[in-house]
């Protein structure tokens, strides 16, 4: 696989294509154009044509991209096919829901363990996931390799969690706790699950439909 | 305000430089460089200079950006300042997380009222909001100015529930369902929260980390 410097935009737009490709399989699709895989997106096929050149040749012109092939190709980029194993912190409201009803798996990740400071929640398990004490946790991360830390602790202690996870050695964070929690410069890698960007974003288009009277006020 | 059509990359970054203001008038910080900014967000001085150009002057060459003014501009711009309604709809694990820990009033956006179908959490209240049966919902839409739908209902009724709000005339939503709910031509204003989506980006840029050797395996 020819592998380039990607840029963050691709990046984002690769998970979307992943989900319209299992869609397609589900649908018993197995080629599709770039225009049509446009439509369904809203993206331009010149658009599609210049993103998956970005790593690579997944079509011939005039017939089309498989669709099975393509959506293994995108499956290996994200690194779907590499058995990541992830812990999560935090079993709270979005702890629970994030191991209830969201398929780790599904995404190629392995979410082997939980922990949390209730009493009332360690030692049980949800979904398969076994919860464990906060205490056990460093001991846990020297035994353990651990690609990715799902950090769901409320937003008072997150700061201080997110620096006790990089002293012992996590470099990969899915940050649902609403807070930065490193600075730009730093090596770790925190992917931000940040709620208030997404609810003001969709606040703006609001905003801009009403003002434009795309929307009745 | 000078309102020009402003690029979805620009609006995405909007909140994340609201949050520094915020950040910073609670530091007691009246006044930043652009260079200064810049430092705290990782963008160039020239990025934010443009980004700010978008939609008006609010610096002056040589002195800054007066944070509290800017704060306002930024807040007004993404309409906090507007006193939107907000529905949630589905109150599990993601809908009482939204409820308890997530500060709606912080961002200009009040959630009134909750939506369930579970006889034991109808009639209750979470963190002062009242949660009434699914089976008002209609009415309660009609009678009722609602600027967005929070949808936090399980996968498989995520479709027919986004259909049914859209017949009652519904025309933003903010999506936790993990599924798409409008085609890309559709007129009503979906804001995603693709949980797979970020988790896949993590996953990316952890697999870019190792190939490059910036993480050990």
């Amino acid at each position: 696989m020819k592998k380039e410097k990607i840029s963050n935009n691709v990046i984002r737009r690769l998970p979307r294509y992943l989900r319209r490709l299992d869609e397609l399989t589900d649908a018993g699709v197995s080629r599709i154009s770039s225009t049509e895989l446009g439509q369904l997106l809203g993206f331009t096929p010149s658009q599609i044509r210049q993103d998956f050149n970005c790593f690579g040749e997944f079509g011939q012109q005039g017939y089309g991209y498989n669709v099975p092939a393509l959506r293994e190709q995108i499956a290996g980029i994200l690194g779907m096919d590499r058995g990541y194993k992830a812990v999560l912190i935090g079993v709270g409201h979005i702890g629970r829901a994030l191991i209830d009803n969201f398929c780790f798996s599904e995404w190629g990740i392995n979410l082997v363990q939980a922990f949390d400071v209730d009493t009332d929640l360690i030692g049980k398990e949800f979904s398969g996931v076994h919860v464990s004490s906060v205490e056990d946790l460093t001991a846990y991360l020297k035994k353990n390799k651990v690609d990715i830390v799902v950090l769901a602790v409320p937003r008072d202690v997150a700061l201080s969690t997110a620096e006790m996870l990089i002293d012992n050695g996590v470099h990969a964070i899915w940050n649902f706790t609403n807070v930065e929690l490193v600075e730009p410069d730093s090596p770790v890698i925190v992917e931000n699950v940040h709620f208030s960007d997404s609810l003001l974003a969709l606040s703006y288009y609001v905003s801009d439909a009403y003002d434009s009277k795309k929307l009745k006020k």
